[in-house]
């Protein structure tokens, strides 16, 4: 799965169409909360100065919905407020988790709540979850169901971040219990971001499911791939130290599967794991040990596998042709990272 | 402002009608989010075992809401998801409100983030905005126009909670600022449960802004007796020490309005609450202090003049007269605490 990571143009259309409206949501921010908020995205520094490049992230939730709406034969502005408002929902997502996980960095850049404290990251994330339901409502048509579909999802993701954190303290996860946690955390908003557009241009509900179908699909494919890179990523590309979530005990795909393997490999990767610190010998030894169990080989078929059903999801129902296609090639660059 | 608290029949009345739709809205949660929820609620103790006592709160928002669909002509259940939609708002924000304010306990309870951790008491209080949406817009009509109401109140008592944490640094705070942050904090969800059951029932838009215009009123009203307890409360009755609030420099109205007096009794107070921490004598002067320069009067009086601008509301429309009286009863169930 090593393929050429070219940025379709599709995102950076998606960037120019949503960044005003984006921006124009944000500015309806309390004085204090959007300081905090456009720090978040990158708009300004710590210290309020504007900063050039703008949301750290690649847009592909915003891509996506205006792909919906067109793939529903609606023009890109009808996604709009879908665009913004999962951009938003998944920002909520990334203030908190960050103060549930004690992520001081992300993309390079102090946390929200390492610079400001706690309590600033947990509002400003409350604040742009309730923003993103008022954006959605305020759609001139259809905002009701996406409405709902934006809260369902949120409500999954929010179920799935609960999972993970259970996992953490629970004496052994099973793929299945993985995999549901990955379909909450993940898949659940990339199916809201991949169907909103066309919930809200009123789409037949067969067209809406295949959508959402092909956005969750993609997230578990996503998070397969995550995991992969999380133990074997190459430390220059993700900024992380090899095997890192190895490190940090992280009950992964790759690591459940090989745990559920049975055999006497699986019994020394247990028992290695046992340990709470684990030296670089050691690390070294669960990763392959991960990798002689199957552990790898099995995320490697789940992503495969995941991105086919993607597509094939796609394949089920009429789309209009030229967003279909672009609606795949965001699929393939989603999981197009090296591991 | 001394009368008698007896708790309003159609309290009771509401807390019947909201229980089983609340209890079945919580059922959704997922198994690890409920658990925390439901030791919230008062459903069941730290270990999970049952509680008899449900929900340790007056349902005061569940009440305006259904009193709001009456108050529009409409049979209660009409108002019920908003009832209960308001009720899951609440509580998210007293969740994460005592992550913030590191409040350790609630209702003589420990609080979930104190019990739980605070990436728990986080998640649960996300989930149940996020329920809050599902609920109300799946209400049989209205649900768009109701879920605008709820995420916008929802979005305003933030921005009011953002203020607050801001005043704690901030070298000194206006009167009118005070104030703002209360309308928000306080007023903008009251403003939300008063009228959301008359947006259910498509009321007229005058009624919904009379309607709304009490509760915020209301609340203006409740947040100003509020902060005269803080200072002058009975421990016996508030559970908190006297003098409360002084120990703990907020910046409340009593305090805002003596600081703005201008005089020497006024200068006094400020070097006073300077000290970072004071001790008996210290704190009972600055009691003194807030009186001499007109603080617990200007609170009193604003108590009272809100408390009459709630009801000169009601009285600008047309109302059912049955649910306009109970509406007026909860009023004054509300700010009927002894100061």
């Amino acid at each position: 799965m090593t393929t050429t990571r070219t940025v379709p143009d599709v995102l950076r259309r998606a960037r120019e169409l949503v960044a005003v409206p984006l921006r124009a949501s944000v500015d309806r921010l309390s004085d204090e909360v959007r300081r905090l908020v456009e720090y978040h995205l990158g708009y300004v520094d710590q210290y309020g100065r504007p900063e050039s490049n703008g949301s750290g992230g690649k847009g592909v939730r915003p891509a996506l919905a205006i792909l919906s709406a067109e793939a529903a034969g609606c023009p890109a502005a009808a996604g709009i407020p879908g665009a913004v408002s999962v951009e938003l929902v998944h920002n909520f997502s990334l203030l908190h988790d960050d103060v549930i996980d004690c992520d001081r960095e992300r993309r390079h850049r102090a946390t929200v709540w390492a610079l400001f404290g706690i309590g600033p990251a947990i509002i400003a994330g409350d604040a742009l979850l309730a923003l993103a339901q008022e954006i959605v409502l305020e759609a001139p048509a259809g905002g009701s169901e996406a409405g709902r579909c934006l809260a369902e999802a949120t409500g999954a993701m929010i179920n799935g971040q609960a999972l993970d954190m259970a996992f953490e303290t629970a004496p052994s996860v099973d793929v299945d219990s993985c995999i549901t946690m990955e379909a909450g955390k993940t898949g659940a908003l990339l199916g809201c971001a991949s169907s909103i557009g066309a919930v809200l241009c009123g789409a037949k509900p067969e067209v809406v499911s295949a959508l959402k179908e092909f956005g969750i699909q993609l997230g578990l494919a996503f998070q397969a791939v995550d995991d992969l890179l999380g133990i074997w990523g190459d430390p220059e590309t993700t900024g992380k130290p090899a095997w890192s979530d190895l490190r940090q005990h992280k009950k992964t795909l790759p690591v459940t599967a090989a745990l559920a393997a049975g055999d006497s490999a699986a019994a020394e990767l247990a028992s290695l794991l046992h340990n709470e610190h684990l030296d670089e010998a050691q690390v070294a030894r669960a990763a392959h040990l991960v990798e002689l169990c199957g552990g790898r080989a099995i995320a490697m078929d789940e992503a495969r596998g995941r991105l086919a059903a993607a597509l094939a999801s796609l394949d089920s129902v009429p789309l209009e042709p030229s967003a279909g296609r672009e609606l795949r090639e965001v699929a393939g660059f989603v999981v197009a990272r090296e591991f």
